[in-house]
């Protein structure tokens, strides 16, 4: 008997989560075994006010495609997380509601929040008599998942902030008077996407010159140090630093101004990093400073989306359905990268209860220089994922064309 | 006798401030009245420290092209102002050199400030025998030179604008509770990037929904009480920002967090205004607010430049060579859009003494509903401006495949 497909988006978005949709809703409308495929809208949170949607209305008018390069998460997300104690009456009330839609397969895009969603599900689906198969798809600009080369979403993030900060690096070297500008990239507790930027730098004193991950501890006096040390090789220097790097104490060094003031509203003052440092290098090396913030649109840029990443991101969301009509639950499609010269990927399932509660943090010897570099080895592993540009279709006015849910 | 062409960047590179160059670098290669095209490195100011290059080499290795789409200024850049005294010896100076190096020709590419510098020079260069002449090319982000239709530099940066506040409409729209981002755009006087915001509306209700301009006075109270309202009909508000915008009195609302408190440094604390108000909304309104500054991506994304701007720097690069060829000096190259319903831009000369020290705002009349909003003739002036995509090159590693000047 034919089931269902229901498949559903959690977490910040990526600039690919759409994509993997688009993977799992084709495969759906491929599969023998699948009759409706189903959206939840805002993940787990809206489908349990009842809150989802039928994608048959989109294959009819053929805008499925436009997932292929629209950001943001389509079917809306939700930071929502399951009771710890499987024997909440919230988990009878989902499984209910899927039995009624005659689910068979439950499909999740996310992070390790929602991985842990499929991890809590399927255990306890063992317990019951149910036939439904939870299976997750990863996604993370962040690429701190566990048993897996890496996620749909960080070679487009990796892509925008190798390219972004190229650009950068062409602008800040106008002027003849040094200068330091610090790029402030995401990454709370995992430098992947600050190790990025390693790829734009051109030659060997080039910029990006210093780079800083919160595997290392940051220390403030080290890093005015390391600036002027650099400005006599780089004297209109970039510094890249991630968001959450913190002093040996674990203090993340956006907290240091909160110790200082408040702010207008009488509130502790909260800044990133990168304007802690600007002011930091203007005190104490009094020369002109600058810093960017690279913020949400390393997440959400289309027209900086890595065509690899794309094609990644839809063969995961395709693998994972397949996973599911397959038999497997509480797994996670996973990349492996074949051995050899040539870069190619293979999807995997590994045991999702294994991913949901670690992170993977940038190797330590790949970090190097004292911690204000990254290696060779970490310029081989990314290279291949940000290749490739997508050709992003533009509508009447000369902007993109993407697509919203009916309504929104 | 043939004469030597030396042209110049000054100011805040734009995307296209390179094509310009490229223009003027082609027109001066083709043109049978010029023999060699030399380049200042830094300007005005470099020059009087005689740092120039020859363009031969790159003519040579076929690099020229390469300029179409290397952001920053590819000859480095100053901020150099010439004294107002024309008797004051540096204007002997500068004319010295330029003979000594046979120029007949002066191509200057900047915004206000280089303008003065050809102005200065020409009005000089009339007291004096000497046949040099000088022409101004105009570039700006801004868009906020008279006596031009536009400037280069302005439809890539509002293309930027455009694109990226689009996208992040996307990203901010995946959750279900009321939230608030700010987008803080380049504009200190002049509001012009900001209102491109505009062109990334979708649907009447739709984001960006609130814009304000630094042309009109902006109310602090009135903000929270416009922001509170759009919230009921876009519960995911999206609100651009001018960096420059400020109250009645003139003070710019930037500046209020510096009247709160002091930084870790005991400076004054000086954030962006997209910051004081993301931390307003969040006090008065107790609902989640982000702020995102753009900040230098808006002028320096090769990836988003617009074909049109594109095409257009480089023809009043190209203009800008020959009219100094045909005798004319103390002029600036100029757009006039062609009557019709076809967008069509033609380059003419405007004195360059009436554009160096004004400053061409958004007209009153298309900021509309209470300086919340710019109006459809400001959509129909600027989406031709944007319209078109650049193919960029990569290079091995898959970047952007700029050039740098040789031992830079």
């Amino acid at each position: 008997m034919k089931k269902n497909l229901i498949l559903g988006q959690s977490g910040g978005p990526t600039a690919v989560i759409n994509c993997s949709l688009y993977g799992a809703v084709q495969e759906g409308f491929r599969k023998e075994e699948i009759d409706k495929v189903y959206g939840m809208v805002n993940g787990i949170e809206g489908f349990l006010r009842g809150d989802y949607l039928d994608f048959q209305e989109m294959k009819d008018n053929g805008s499925v495609e436009k997932l292929l390069y629209t950001p943001g998460a389509f079917l809306g997300s939700c930071r929502y997380k399951l009771p710890e104690d499987l024997s909440d009456p919230v988990y009878d009330e989902i499984l209910k509601k899927l039995e009624e839609m005659s689910i068979g397969y439950f499909c999740y895009i996310g992070g390790n929040d929602s991985m842990d969603t499929v991890s809590k599900l399927s255990r306890y689906a063992a317990g019951t008599d149910t036939s439904i198969r939870f299976i997750g798809i990863p996604k993370t600009v962040d690429n701190d998942l566990v048993l897996t080369d890496h996620t749909p979403g960080f070679g487009s993030a990796a892509r925008y902030v190798a390219y972004t900060v190229k650009e950068i690096a062409y602008d800040l070297s106008v002027y003849n008077a040094k200068s330091v500008t610090i790029v402030e990239i995401m990454g709370r507790h995992a430098g992947w996407l600050t190790a990025a930027s390693r790829l734009a730098r051109e030659t060997e004193n080039g910029n990006p010159y210093l780079i800083y991950l919160p595997e290392a501890a940051f220390d403030v006096e080290t890093f005015v140090a390391q600036v002027e040390k650099a400005l006599e090789v780089c004297p209109n220097l970039l510094v890249c630093v991630s968001e959450g790097i913190k002093d040996k104490d674990g203090v993340f060094i956006c907290e240091y101004d909160s110790k200082a003031g408040v702010d207008s509203f009488g509130h502790k003052m909260l800044t990133g990093c990168g304007k802690y440092l600007e002011r930091l290098i203007q005190d104490r090396l009094k020369i002109k400073a600058r810093s960017v913030e690279l913020n949400v649109c390393q997440r959400c840029s289309a027209t900086m989306m890595s065509k690899t990443d794309q094609t990644e991101a839809a063969s995961a969301g395709a693998f994972g359905v397949n996973a599911a009509v397959n038999g497997e639950t509480g797994k996670m499609a996973a990349f492996v990268r074949k051995e050899g010269g040539v870069y190619e990927m293979e999807c995997t399932l590994q045991d999702v209860n294994l991913i949901c509660n670690e992170e993977k943090t940038v190797p330590t010897d790949w970090i190097i220089k004292d911690g204000t570099d990254v290696s060779e080895e970490f310029v081989a592993y990314a290279l291949p994922l940000i290749q490739g540009k997508v050709e992003v279709p533009e509508n009447e006015n000369g902007l993109a064309d993407f697509v919203k849910r009916a309504g929104k």
